[in-house]
């Protein structure tokens, strides 16, 4: 059994979309970070970098910590020998495009939502910055998918992590999305699997 | 033999620097982003992201091409069984402060480097929100470092990921770094070994 520390955000959807896709029995432990609940001492004993999600996999004696979404993807993927070949060519493509979304996608998305929505008050500078990158990112995952199905040969942690980043861009940069077909294929794709519809809603909350 | 396309930066250094640490023979091809050569067709055509470093290892028939640092780091420790475990606790150990690299430190410094040194104009509320969270990072990797030689039980992949951002962001941020004497005797501890000395150094050119 898996303990899943997480909330209602993209890097947290990303691993209840694997641990669903996987078929790994979990439990999910809501972390609010609405209320600061990942600075209390038990969750900073899991991360001591305050960031959901993380997980305890009890299957492992005394209980295995794993923070960090890209690490917990890979880890569940090596641990079920799903989600990610085990080949060195073909795990190489799978693991650039999730390091595109770790350190791209995931760091500047972030911040156009920040710019957007949370800042105390309009920094025009900063959300150009972002809005720029962003849309810069969704070209280069356009033209990727425009002759691809998934990220790499397969269906991978790769579309896993970058499936729940993109789906919510789509609400915060409507503009950028109207001419790419590549994308919105994928996202339809991605978006019509089972695993994927029920580990979006985990945790099953409103924000 | 594997090119290596990179350039004088911190991610560009990660791959010198595990290339050193493995004495995998390799040859340095310079892509000055300062001059825009990271979006010539050539380059390209190894990482349609138009980021530096990539890789191509001709080891691997036909020539395997991998772009995004992290994913190059892995693929290099697993094409070696050297600088991550093969076992998957100690592994997961690794990976997660190689991902807190990739997602964390590398985005958020380069933010911070951005409003210093490269903003049109000063954007307060912006340099304010990075420093902020490049000290949080750093005060999480000082109390790790504080009771730990290396970021997992042994020098691995994190800290060769890790040592060429923290190591640039002291001329940065130099106020941050006073009361850090774990971060410090790391960054000491780990900039003695030869490899990194040399990975440092590569490619040879003055910014």
């Amino acid at each position: 059994m898996i303990d899943l520390y997480t909330f209602a955000t993209p890097n947290g959807r990303k691993v209840s979309i694997a641990l669903e896709e996987l078929k790994l029995p979990y439990t999910t432990h809501v972390v609010d970070i609405s209320k600061g609940e990942q600075f209390k001492p038990e969750f900073l004993a899991i991360n001591p970098n305050n960031k959901i999600p993380a997980i305890v996999d009890h299957d492992v004696p005394g209980g295995l910590k794993v923070f960090e979404s890209g690490a917990i993807l890979i880890y569940l993927a090596e641990k079920t020998g799903k989600l990610m070949p085990s080949d060195a060519v073909r795990k190489a493509e799978v693991l650039q495009w999730l390091m595109f979304q770790m350190g791209g996608v995931g760091p500047m998305f972030g911040q156009v939502n920040y710019f957007t929505r949370m800042a105390p008050q309009p920094v025009p500078l900063a959300l150009e910055r972002y809005r720029n990158e962003s849309k810069r990112l969704l070209g280069v995952m356009n033209r990727h998918l425009s002759s691809h199905d998934y990220f790499a040969a397969e269906y991978s942690i790769a579309d896993v992590a970058l499936y729940p980043w993109v789906a919510a861009f789509k609400n915060v940069l409507p503009d950028a999305f109207a001419s790419l077909s590549g994308v919105a294929q994928w996202l339809e794709r991605v978006g019509a699997r089972p695993a994927v519809q029920k580990g979006m809603k985990v945790p099953d909350i409103q924000r």
